[in-house]
């Protein structure tokens, strides 16, 4: 396996970060994550190496919002045994195969009582599917269905040494500090087991994500949760309700390792300001992106998204969740993902984060009537010729829809010119003390004091 | 003709119904009806052997509204005898035969000057139209087209032995009480003589709602109006200023016998519930019904969608009333109209009702993040499945919209699942302590007093 | 050519106003017009014949809005002699050929140094193109390429008998007045030289509109400009603050003498009376107009719509600027623009004119249920005819819309009626006394005390 310090920049950003995420992906795929556990201990210590991560312990029983801190969950060893004394299943061979929150077992029965507990996937013979069981008390173990039709009928040993106690809930939180007391929530589910694509993509992107915004002076903070999935968003939500309205922007992130999509689901607000970055950065270059209205079934955007938060928070994938032959099962391995895809991912979330920074709500100093740009310089010398006014089209788009109600990405929308092109122009303008900042106004419409950097 | 109250069950309560109604349309069918007259009293007093109707007799010369009631027309006879002196039309053979509130006539006359007093149908030569002339003195005949071709040259005895004389209006009106002081209208048109879709259909089908409605105990009272088309509808609206406040739905029902549409018409107001209802039911089960936004032509609609009025009221069809060639012709019998289209009809207008009825405006009692449904045994067991998120799809999108901005209809609607299946997990929700009602708005907006059964 | 009056009707307005219209672009044509400048002033004495033109002259160096009016330019002749002495390039045969706003010059030069001075349309290599340099100071000429391609190498003599010197920025302004104080504004530049379509067809057309209106009384002022493009809007807005806020409506003119489009360019408000007008015309009568959104690239509603003013000011015009392959070169020549097409855009225009002048809000005073129409003699007196209710309809859309929200013209537009037909049926409802007319609005949403006629 690559070591992530060792790898040879090829000179494109885009590749190189993506090959970068890759080997982080990679050395976290083996690793037993749960909800709880030693495993997501472990998963963040690797993230731990590239970015200065605060951990966080929540004891067993603590209460969450409408939710309790289970009891912490570790597994050492499972395996089933046939009656010759082989080895069928082997907890070593791949952590799927233990149902998660399995209850500890060790006992010899005859197949039909095993098979019971054996959970398949008939359709899908050869993979071993990944399911959980947190607050239902039953043992199970997963395995191909093809190797359980191979199972001739004896008695089995079973063996699942794992173990539920009072422990802790663990998560993990990296700030990036940026000029204002505003918070850009960036949010990697950390409990699954070894499916490459959901979720350790979407953990090493955002560790990659992290490192990369320290060379940079931002506006916002940005705050980066890894987290189990529900329990965790929850857990992390019931503990910083003064931190939840700072957050004017935030991003679930998961399965963006694959060539899918890529695929953005909107805030329940349906048109925040990310939701209308991630619309414009996923149908900018050519990408032909897929934008869903809210729902509540899916990731943390569930809890985020819950009535009583109702926070500007999307969820970016490539392949939608469910919708891949590989989800939840074990051909969601290091093959189903690459570094390519996850390099065009990263570059999709840093163009929405690139928005967020520059956009800003320009009013035109000089409202009546056109300014004149030529006397400035800001304008070709010469007239009559067809394309001179199009060169110009930028100054005269934020110009004119520079009255207080329309942000930069409003007129690049309105323009059908790009953000880049507008944004270049508006800093162009207020260079030439023809626009003034309007005061920003936060996610809840009342001026906030940040300005803009 | 098959007796109503013989019929014998089916088993399968939409074609139950369909026979029923259909044997009362056929009742009802032979009665010459116009919009005063014995006629009106004698279908009331069928429609009165089913429900309790209360019969209005309102006088001759009453000011309603910008109207008066007018005189009381019946007509005893009506015949021309050709020189030869046989019938060659018979007010016994067809109703039809006679323009509505035609003047009497009591002479002999050569045929070219008779010609100018009988209505035909040149394009569709084998049916006798039906014509009116209420508010201009006038006499006339109607006749198929080629009946009148036939006839020889010669002098014919004409008789209408009608007779317009200070009387009354009749109407009739059935209330079924529910548990709100809140109205639901429904209303058919009692005037026009033997057309079977048009509106023996919709008088028959009104009853045997009626009548079925009376074992059930409802949120809304249920009034059923049978009234003369137009000025009907103005005197109801003219003694009733107390009540239309109360009117928060309403439906006029005509034309609900054949196999065409089924047609909406949404009321003027284009988006109260009885038009999101209607939509959702023409839309649901597979019925590719046709929805129209309001328009001021049609039946008594107008005079309810009059902007003084405004009633959140729409018009269900299933042919829409001027499109098919049977229209206001002596082939709007009872063989254009069968039990099957009835009792679909009868279906969706129930269907509607339901809505109505089980519509409400949740409220999540805990609103921060999801609720542990699993604790409460809503949820499944096993995670990680594909399918069993989608179980549970009905009490995450309850959840997240009830914030007192979405009844159960408008979640049905963005969910894109059905009514049924919201109003079930909301049910539940309820039921577990997960969700208030929110207090119910009346049509105007403002919170009445009535609340949800 | 032929002479303006002494045209002879065809009896056919619109071809008649086209051939007047054309006779008067085609005297407008030949005069060398700048920004500034006689020939400016030669073409406002052209359309004084026709209409009470004021004359405005403001001097070089008034300040206008963020803007300075320029020095005069005036040229007197300009031609390049080859090495033998023939005049290659001769002033006297196009006025395009003087680059607008040269500087002066009278230089012999070779071939080489000569050429950096000259503009041509490589791609329509026939065509000398139109070019101008109103605030940099430099000299050219234009021509077409393939004679620049002919001239041998040598030595040339150059001229251009040009000459800037403060003096005046000339506008002309025409006002018909109506019985209100409201103001509706149109507008053509006059500072293209010799370009038949852009824009000798716009004042053309809006001197004989002028000239038509005369005749007419009408609720609204009509404030004709022919000032030069940008410069001539913005002096008028800076000299004319008080008058703004009385501008309901506006169109600029431009482009109207070829057959292309029609289309409109919707005001920056988007969906003011005018957009609405013009959107109504331009799909009326079987035209399938192109209604775009409003950009800031264009022609003065550049600056009646800058975010200060936004008036509600549109654009109209056949082919859209910059589109047309004759734009902006010598092809857009008398040839290229047609009596035809210019009769049917006075046509257009006209029709909008209609409307603004007899669209008002109409106020049901019978507004609980209909009044009886048949009573007043507004409804046919014979029931049940499947046509007779089409006649009708005019008059059960104005009544039922009559709520004091909705104007004729939106009445037209629901009920998929022409203007004409409900502006007639509101007509004939208010003089039988059905209705009233609601206090006229002005643009800003405020009652105004201006009455409709």
């Amino acid at each position: 396996m690559v070591s992530f310090d060792t790898i040879r920049a090829t000179g494109d950003v885009e590749v190189d970060v993506g090959i970068r995420i890759y080997a982080l992906a990679a050395r976290l795929f083996p690793i037993c994550r749960s909800i709880t556990g030693d495993g997501v201990r472990e998963t963040l210590q690797v993230l731990g190496q590239h970015i200065d991560l605060t951990q966080y312990e929540v004891p067993t029983g603590t209460q969450v919002l409408d939710w309790t801190v289970p009891q912490e969950w570790n597994t050492r060893d499972a395996y089933i045994k046939d009656p010759s004394g082989r080895k069928v299943l082997d907890f070593a061979d791949n952590n799927l195969h233990v149902l998660g929150y399995s209850a500890a077992v060790r006992q010899t029965m005859p197949l039909s009582e095993l098979k019971s507990h054996i959970h398949t996937l008939p359709e899908q013979p050869d993979l071993i599917p990944y399911r959980t069981s947190y607050y239902s008390e039953q043992w199970g173990l997963c395995m191909a269905h093809n190797e359980l039709l191979q199972l001739e009928e004896g008695e089995y040993e079973v063996l699942i040494d794992s173990e539920k106690r009072d422990g802790h809930l663990t998560y993990g939180e990296y700030v990036h500090k940026g000029q204002s007391e505003r918070d850009v929530l960036l949010s990697a589910h950390i409990c699954h087991p070894s499916l490459a694509n959901d979720n350790c993509s979407g953990l090493a992107l955002l560790a990659c994500l992290a490192k990369a915004l320290r060379a940079r002076k931002t506006r916002y903070n940005y705050r980066f949760l890894f987290a189990p999935g529900t329990i965790g968003a929850l857990t992390w939500l019931a503990g910083n309700e003064d931190k939840i309205p700072r957050i004017d922007h935030g991003l679930i992130v998961s399965c963006v390792g694959d060539g899918g999509g890529p695929n953005y689901k909107r805030s329940r607000r349906g048109n925040s300001l990310i939701d209308q970055a991630m619309q414009y950065v996923l149908n900018a270059d050519g990408r032909q992106g897929k934008i869903s209205d809210f729902s509540p079934y899916g990731y943390d955007e569930r809890q985020y998204c819950s009535p009583g938060f109702n926070l500007p928070v999307g969820l970016f994938q490539r392949s939608a969740f469910g919708t891949f032959p590989e989800y939840h099962t074990s051909a969601d391995n290091l093959d189903f993902i690459s570094p390519e895809h996850l390099g065009s991912s990263y570059r999709m979330i840093m163009d929405a984060i690139d928005i967020l920074e520059m956009n800003w709500t320009p009013i035109n100093l000089f409202p009546k009537g056109e300014p004149q740009l030529g006397r400035r310089g800001l304008y070709s010398a010469l007239g009559g010729d067809k394309s001179a006014g199009e060169t110009a089209m930028g100054y005269l788009w934020v110009l004119n829809l520079a009255d207080g109600n329309h942000t930069l990405l409003d007129i690049a929308q309105k323009s059908h010119m790009s953000f880049r092109d507008i944004a270049r122009a508006a800093q162009l303008l207020l260079a030439n003390g023809l626009l003034a900042e309007a005061p920003e106004q936060d996610q809840a419409g009342e001026a906030s004091s940040s300005g803009q950097a």
